[in-house]
């Protein structure tokens, strides 16, 4: 075992704080309070490759292990959340692209993706399947060389400011194995988007409903054969539920280190806030569990790179762990800040907004739960093989 | 002991839930969306004496105790629960006028408060003096027959939009005994106003910065002899602690109200959520914990009412743990609602913003700790006077 | 409201605490260490009338409330929790008993069971259903005027010592309606006594499995009509929850005061303990606790006094809540102990041990949230009635 | 970075987990009982070299980094946790000798403390020295070639029974720097033994206390220079505190398997336990806690194998966190195993009692946030150095 970062991760870290102080921490709450999708600066983060992060060398993208990609999500989350968690989806959606389609589509579409040309939405939830993703009910119907595609979806992350839709949809039978992948041009005749959604946090990118009326494709964007289209989703997700995972670390990381600066400066009943014992033992509980958390994403991240077969498994008791301990971390770096963290001048408020819906998305921490649970029985009381 | 509401409080209550349904919750989305201060409906608050629940009858309140005055706020919490914040804000600072101003001063002020005809806030944090608010830096310096006011107040509920400020300054000594408490219009000549500061949550009411640059006041004004400011600061924080604790309850209690509809309609997997076991387990803590909530800060009214010795202790302890818990479940109920929790179009996040604060405000909850430990370890090792 | 103990309830919790300081608190810990059930101090507890604290006066008992009953439960478990429990015990089947045997039966049982020449047990869980109590499976037959019983009782409360059996046994149809409740004298031939059980705490009373081998007892002995003992033993049971909660207060509450000697005797880095912080703020939590648990359990008396229509719900919030609570006081009391808190020298780990198993008993914590939530489902998403 | 285990740990896991299903499993709960300290099954443990796992090859012991050796003592707690308690003080006392003594008091007693022939105990706390150890007030007084020793030492693991005391006394100055190591033979005269303590758990293995009585000893037998004593102590802790966070991690690990076993098994309404979901969460939290801490285990014992800066913080965050989460895991087996998870006849008690005082010796998990907070603040804000 080995628990360093590599040289080169080092240096993909230390790259990845850079990019962030310059380009993301300086605005993030300009973005918050604007709703502003920051294209320009996603391009910019698309020179670094930080959209094609473990995307295949082969197709342009930089071909790093789902740990390196954790660790650069986790410094960019530092900077600003909402951005990131849009470079994950969008990376999540590329691999799944560069994964299971064609070569000729993956031509047509990926090159544009990776160089952040094109930016890319993932299309999986519908209004009356959130948790129950395999019950889903948009419909595509096979026209002669077309798929024409019905249905709603919704929570839609970038929707209406992307190009290229992963839509999952109905071919089949009921159930996981009725449905297909399919790309599908934003702006193709049909695609009709909602409002920009208010929402809590992750105000930087826009989640808009998407309604598919008759949208007609060609057969040639369907990704891979009819019927897998739920078991690829699936395998998005264990890498898309590291990633968000990774980007409550960051939000963590910046409470902590913005509260460890906080207590030296503040002053109260003549000191500084850092010397009274019930608030040090709170920040070692803080760091405590960001590290318990990061160690987490990291083996989650390991086991999907290396193929264990459960894989899943580590990928759930990560995203559920990190996401729920990260939170708490970014509200009690709010507590301590008084009154001064519940004020947008300072970050805080804005990190527990924004890492509140990591609890909730990519399958809520309540599905992760009925995740593990699942893999935990099939153990049989014996849990060598989770050692 | 007899825990039932009176038949008087069953009409208080029902008559604030009807107020509440009708004025507030229709709105709440809108004033927290706009940043609106509802003034007209806060006149018409007072019209029904709810900004004056425990001003005495003679002085023209309701003069209600502090226990049915917390029912009411918990009742109109449930509809917005920043604008009722105000409400408990206003009460706590006319109550202080009403019971240590001198009568010409309460004749000059109190019966257009008690009306609604003016607005009140309560200035007592400081910049550098936030938990140790006993080592305030305004100063009131007598000049004659008046006093002048220098210095800054920050994070004051309402200032801006009201017309009378209670502030404490220091006319002497450091420390406590120092301070004196001053009514100082807001209008007066050199108070200057910072701009609404931007928050997570309390939309519905301004926060601002006041500065006190010279300001010169009758000393008529004061509120009863020197020295005595902080006392009084002190005393009207014990009711308000009560306060902002039941408009946590009323939160807790319409997110839980609103959970028990949603699980219901809400359908997963083919049947209602309702039907998972783990979420009705949720649920059940989630009542437990109100209830356990609302019975803590009853308690510390009746102590309150009473003038029990320790009645500062058990306020402390049902605002900590009410705020802490009702938090919680505002908290569990945006989760259990999922994606559909996260958007403003349902209240959940929007209960979640505003009951953050009030962990924060009328003395953290780490200082709610502070109090409780002291008053605790000055009974000796014998708990009897506390069963 | 209120909240405030009447003139007589402080009357009978002080003679209750000095009972408890002059017969239990002395020899709780060599009870536990032998094992020893305290047959003379029991029935010494019963010349002050604790065996019999809600009987009615007319039938021998103080004719107490279950509000002050609980105040009685809690000042003794602070003195020692197992014997404390074994009364609580006693007083629910003496109380089946009294309320709905026919008088000819009282007549014959229940002074001797009020002036503690006997004692009772409360014979209903078995192997095979513990959680799920209304599929038991003891069965009693009718045979002209007698009833044959067969089966298998287990965790029986003083089995072995005790003189009467109040047996829960099938005479019908499967589920609740199929069962009815006896009055077994311990001796009767054919019940056969298991081993004392070796058990974590408790150990001041013996826990047994009961075997029926064709136990023959008259019809007479029969409580009430057939069919009903499921519902006599749940409403036995919902006094039951409140009175082992209190003994949970009760441990508690001499934690939480033992503890607060030591952090004053104890010197650590050249001063009291006590001066720490972070010690300063658990303890405020342990009291904050504490006191929320004692007000849960008696608003729930409460309701159980005045006949509530909820008023098993409140009995269930108060049970989990309490026991829940007041473990993790005992837990976190014996922390700030240390070493010295593992140690049998001190009371700490008995109380942790002793109140572990009231999360467990008179149903579990999570059979409290099926009750719970249950109830709050059909509240329909309106909860004024629990106000 | 690699967080699989080599061949060569599998096997070792292997072998540890056979020899204690064949030697611990079915005797921890007698030993227990019957307060039996296994000198037997601790000699055939020697042979396995699990008394002396990361003493070098060079000195006799198997030369393993401390992440093997806590592979195998996680293995080794979950048959007992107690006894192997016992080994990993005795490792300790043992790597003391070998890392800073003398190569003739080396030669004179570790080969046989290796294999097994004597036993050693860890001599640092004192009835008024606990947390603050380096306050500690045995003295060792200087006499010609001796030095004799006096004062009390109190919570002695094996003492009574074990050969080898590595005792810290005072040679100089208040404070850490004037404390020394030395090597006591264990019947030394004038080394007076306490009864053995009645404790919670770990009954299979003695404590004492020890009270050296004008303890003659030459001057040999010092460990290192003088004034090297606590610095000593304190590195010792670094790895015992692994030590002893991994026993917790095997107490956790046998509570999960027990508990996945139990829920399969026992059946409640008609079906197996384990479909009843909220359960089903339970054990998905417990498995997500028992891995993150067995993470964090790892990773302190990495940073430990390498002489990484910040070990020591790694060490105390790892035994914090497992310790706590470890014992929950333990605690919540124990309740989902219900009436029968408090008897003896089942382990889910002894683990509990077991497990509870990890959290307290080594230096209290209080301590331990001590150590933590005091790391956190020297970083300065900046945490890339812990990543």
């Amino acid at each position: 075992m080995d628990f360093e970062l590599s040289e080169e991760q080092r240096l993909l870290v230390e790259s990845a704080r850079r990019f962030a102080a310059d380009e993301l921490t300086p605005n993030a709450a300009d973005w918050d309070r604007d709703s502003h999708f920051p294209v320009d600066t996603i391009k910019r983060a698309a020179a670094q490759g930080y959209l094609a992060l473990y995307i295949p060398e082969e197709d342009g993208g930089l071909g790093l292990s789902r740990l390196s990609s954790s660790l650069i999500f986790e410094q960019l989350a530092a900077g600003c959340v909402a951005t990131t968690a849009f470079f994950t989806i969008h990376n999540m959606a590329s691999w799944m692209l560069a994964s299971f389609a064609e070569q000729s589509l993956k031509d047509a579409w990926l090159p544009r993706l990776v160089s952040g040309e094109l930016l890319a939405s993932y299309c999986l939830t519908e209004p009356d399947a959130g948790s129950d993703a395999a019950n889903l009910r948009t419909r595509a119907e096979r026209d002669g060389d077309d798929y024409v595609l019905s249905g709603s979806k919704c929570f839609i992350s970038g929707a209406g400011s992307t190009d290229v839709l992963i839509v999952m949809a109905r071919t089949g039978e009921p159930g996981a194995k009725g449905i297909s992948c399919f790309l599908v041009p934003g702006d193709t005749p049909g695609v009709v988007y909602g409002r920009n959604e208010l929402k809590m946090g992750w105000k930087a990118q826009p989640t808009r409903t998407i309604t598919f009326e008759n949208v007609r494709i060609p057969a040639s964007q369907r990704i891979g054969p009819e019927g897998q289209g739920f078991v690829y989703a699936m395998k998005g997700l264990d890498g898309g539920r590291l990633n968000i995972a990774s980007c409550s670390l960051g939000a963590a990381q910046a409470a902590l280190e913005q509260s460890l600066r906080y207590v030296e400066e503040r002053q109260q009943f003549g000191k500084a806030i850092a010397s009274f014992q019930a608030l040090q033992f709170k920040l070692a509980d803080m760091l405590t569990d960001l590290t318990a958390s990061r160690q987490m994403v990291r083996l989650g991240a390991a086991k999907l790179d290396s193929g264990h077969p459960e894989a899943s498994l580590y990928c759930a008791m990560a995203k559920r762990l990190a996401t729920d301990r990260c939170f708490n971390v970014c509200n009690e770096a709010l507590q301590l800040h008084g009154g001064y963290g519940y004020l947008n001048d300072y970050p805080l408020e804005r990190w527990v907004r924004d890492a509140r819906v990591h609890q909730i998305l990519e399958g809520t921490n309540e599905i992760m739960r009925v995740i593990i649970a699942r893999r935990l029985l099939e153990q049989g009381g014996q849990l060598d093989g989770l050692l």
